[in-house]
């Protein structure tokens, strides 16, 4: 059921566009994928996604496992109807918040143990359990159980995190090969620190897999942003042309131009909906900051040229004096504009891409930089 | 501009149902007003409270007056377009939360002055303040500056206060007069704490001052049920008939019914708001705890037969998951629930005066409950 079809290249770059199926219905790619942790996009509502552009969500396969677990999933047949969400979802493998949120993660022969950052409670994610919960899930997109190294990583470190990596691959497409379910795609994800050659080797035999789709993981994690892209251009070019590839937790706007640029489809990140929560404001002309006292009496909308919600209805003023009195709506109508920015953004390189005019996109979006 | 007709009354009962004329529009009685302390209702959108069928909000001038303050307001020329409500304001005059949040609240010869419980600074709340500020907040409706008793206050102390507010009731319709301006309209507040002669002779008082409607202060503080009504009931009959009767920050369903039947028209109470964040919705059952493990797998929402938002596309698993996950959209989802419930329980009220049946409303709302 799922497929990708690219659809433009850019004559300049390694950009391109193109369109996934899947189970819950097409993706056009390049594609920003809003993050929802727990079932929600922090403090919107499905239909606020659509308004903004979006047409995939991340749901966290560590986070829904252990809450509110597969018991209550599985009443609902998966995360799309228990969150009114009936659009695509792609589900990260548990694996980078093992490593990062619970506690004593210990590699085991089958897979990872560890304690619930929620009770201390026991369990084991393994290659073959984590595409099993991805399953109850119902994610129209999966992802391989990997272990990502912290920046910076040794080479040494780097091999050993990426070898367990590609055996963990290796037991998730058996796990998933032997479900002989295809409505469910399944990604490989390159690691290899920010080693390009680590990444070559992992990009190459990760490809002789043959998954549904390729994402690079273990990026933008603190290294130097010349190094992020030396590492993901060099394991990009070696992934499979006619399936779609995925940068995982990247990034800024900009990092968003120069990746796809190397050939990236797919991105997720929770800058837009963190930074709303906490007063930061993407726009055109850059970051606003909304506590600044520069925005007190200020009638306009933080971009007078967006069409989100937030921008239609509501001044900097306004927004200015819900989040400086904590107001809950505040969350909401940064978050809004965030989402539909970055959705929005990604969307214009699309079009750009399409039009073949992806240099001269970039050069404007650097022009109307003031902030 | 602002007008009161009584459209139907009850054979049964006081209660009546009427039509209140604003600058702002119509606003049906009787009406529950939900609370918009900071210039938003906590957590949802003013096209969310027009789906909840609200047609009149609260704002409170005390903190508004803190927090933007007059300058940011008055770029908006008023409370309306800075929240992008553009449907009837009540305000308050500040004088319940400068005695009950405030710091030092200190009765002088020219009103209250006190310190912001913010950041400590000095300020002087006087009836002719209390009125230019809800000038400049461009309240539909204003309310004279009172000093409202705890329970349980003493006679003397009951009656003290009372003269203070019926002297601040003097200056407040001053102030107002000399504005010469009246698309603002203004109501005087009944005090006089559970002392029925006391809040006998301050009705009395107040009614020859003859103000836009009537309000009054100092209920649901404490005191029991049947004091509170015995006191509503010693004030109301005592009002003018052709002018709206407001019941402040009152209450319970149940107590809405009483005290409709004691012909009241309009409340304002927190409940809705502030139980939807603690996790309490209110159903035509009775009042649901969503963090009653019995809701875990529950495919239902809330109230099947509740038309909301919330009820129409969530479960009681999702809202309990949303909740227990500290999710920022549990708040608003069960805000919009509650307010819903609220706004369309007090319409009902009006829709059964209207019918000449509210003691049938009223023995199938009692034979409907049963958490």
């Amino acid at each position: 059921m799922f497929k990708f079809k690219v659809v433009a290249e850019s004559t300049q770059t390694r950009a391109r566009a193109g369109v996934i199926q899947t189970a819950h219905g097409p993706v056009e790619t390049p594609v920003f994928m809003p993050v929802g942790t727990l079932g929600s996009v922090k403090s919107i509502t499905p239909e606020e996604l659509v308004a903004c552009g979006a047409q995939i969500i991340l749901g966290n396969t560590y986070h829904l496992y252990l809450r509110p677990g597969r018991d209550v999933i599985s009443r609902f047949h998966g995360l799309h109807r228990f969150m009114n969400w009936h659009h695509p979802i792609l589900t990260d493998s548990g694996g980078f918040q093992v490593f990062s949120l619970a506690k004593l993660a210990r590699i085991t022969p089958e897979g990872v143990a560890f304690q619930s950052h929620i009770d201390g409670s026991s369990h084991l994610l393994t290659p073959e359990t984590s595409i099993e919960i991805q399953g109850w899930l119902d994610a129209d997109i999966m992802m391989c159980l990997d272990q990502c190294t912290a920046y910076p990583a040794s080479f040494e470190e780097a091999r050993k995190a990426d070898d367990i990596t590609f055996e963990w691959a290796r037991r998730c497409k058996g796990a998933w090969t032997s479900t002989g379910d295809e409505h469910q795609a399944l990604f490989g994800i390159v690691q290899g620190g920010v080693h390009p050659e680590l990444r070559r080797t992992s990009a190459q035999r990760l490809a002789d897999l043959d998954f549904s789709g390729y994402a690079l993981g273990g990026l933008s994690v603190g290294e130097p942003l010349d190094r992020m892209l030396d590492t993901a251009g060099a394991a990009l070019p070696l992934l499979p042309r006619e399936k779609p590839k995925y940068i995982m937790g990247v990034g800024r706007p900009e990092d968003l131009i120069d990746l796809v640029c190397l050939g990236a489809d797919m991105f997720d990140c929770v800058l837009p909906t963190r930074n709303a929560r906490n007063g930061q404001l993407f726009t055109a002309r850059g970051t606003i900051t909304i506590t600044n006292a520069w925005y007190r009496q200020d009638p306009d909308p933080p971009d007078k040229a967006c069409t989100c919600y937030t921008c239609r209805n509501y001044s900097l003023a306004y927004l200015r004096h819900l989040f400086l009195a904590r107001e809950l709506l505040a969350y909401r109508l940064n978050t809004i504009h965030n989402v539909h920015y970055f959705v929005h953004f990604v969307r214009q390189l699309r079009e750009a891409i399409m039009a073949d005019e992806f240099e001269s996109f970039k050069k404007r979006f650097y022009e109307n930089r003031e902030i």
